[in-house]
């Protein structure tokens, strides 16, 4: 049994992981037969949005423990997570992906990632496991692989724009398709970048998941 | 297009609803071509559990508003659910659906059905529309069909207990199977009541979204 380390970043997709992107990633893991472990950092969420108004709410959430909703309370510290354990890492998106796990939303091509996060998604290139990042997610794969790596964010043309700037190789795709870095072994999806519906989504997610897992 | 409403009763399986459940709920109701409308009351949670520890948090959560997460910010207050728009409602289960929709977690075979969740689930049985409850949800069914009234809970004895004292007829059931009582037009499904995975899960709940798109 392939076992997948999940990396989330709260609960909800305007301050934390896209709670569909999330679902959809851990249903076809199971479906695929393989396991999964929820990562996420034990940090304070950047800030709280009311998801139905959209604006910031007077509280402070904790990511894992937001994460810990997803997961049916099952999930981790990611400083506990070792890369030596698993056989593939998977990104969902959100805007909790860069707001929570980098800080994209705010700096753009100069965002840098957070320790803990680097520290994990280094030791997966390292180790040459293979990798997904959807959504958004994928503007932090060049931090991590360096010049050259092929992603796909869908086709905004402003987000890659930034990917470029940071070095990164963007090839526009449809809310179906996945894009396939052999080279860095990394999987991206557009995911809610573009899809309009839950029966979009699935479609690239779905192959995301079975790619990262026959590369695992 | 069939259009469903769906009932929820927050967004974290502890204190709202089971968010596998929900999405797995509006997946199938995409795949399938129906469009849905999420609601929820617009009143505070029972209370707010850290999903990581299980201990109550001191903190207030407004229902409608984490609702919204999984909804991606489009969810409806309860109250303006006019069921004569709509051609079904299905109600995903979670803690939430017996604390913030009932209070069966407190009361039991007691328990009453909040004022707004009765307006609601009554309006769709005097129109004869199919209803889908799943996981613990259908303690309520009894509530709002009365006496006789089939449902499914999977096979745990306290529980069918409770709904037999309450008028209902409980009938075991696998976790990838369903309970149609054709006369009231209600199915039923074990869901996280008795599901180990979310491979589980989503068998019994496509097949619940079918059939109730089958009736209506």
């Amino acid at each position: 049994m392939k076992k997948v380390a999940v990396i989330l970043s709260g609960s909800g997709v305007f301050d934390g992981s896209e709670i569909n992107e999330a679902v959809l990633t851990l249903l076809h893991l199971s479906k695929a037969g393989a396991s999964y472990q929820c990562f996420a950092p034990d940090a304070n969420q950047q800030h709280v949005i009311n998801h139905l108004t959209g604006e910031e709410m007077n509280e402070t959430r904790n990511i894992l423990v937001e994460v810990a909703r997803i997961s049916r309370g099952e999930a981790k510290p990611l400083t506990e997570l070792d890369a030596t354990q698993f056989d593939a890492v998977i990104l969902p998106g959100g805007f909790g992906a860069a707001k929570n796990l980098c800080n994209f939303a705010e700096q753009g091509a100069a965002c840098e990632l957070t320790q803990d996060v680097r520290n994990a998604c280094e030791a997966f290139k390292k180790l040459g496991k293979p990798a997904g990042y959807m959504c958004i997610a994928p503007v932090m794969v060049p931090l991590v692989y360096g010049a050259g790596v092929q992603v796909t964010i869908g086709n905004d043309k402003d987000t890659a724009a930034a990917i470029t700037a940071m070095g990164g190789k963007h090839v526009d795709c449809a809310v179906d398709g996945i894009v396939v870095d052999e080279t860095h072994r990394v999987v991206t999806t557009p995911a809610y970048m573009l899809a309009q519906s839950l029966a979009e989504a699935e479609q690239g997610i779905s192959k995301l998941v079975q790619q990262v897992l026959a590369m695992a």
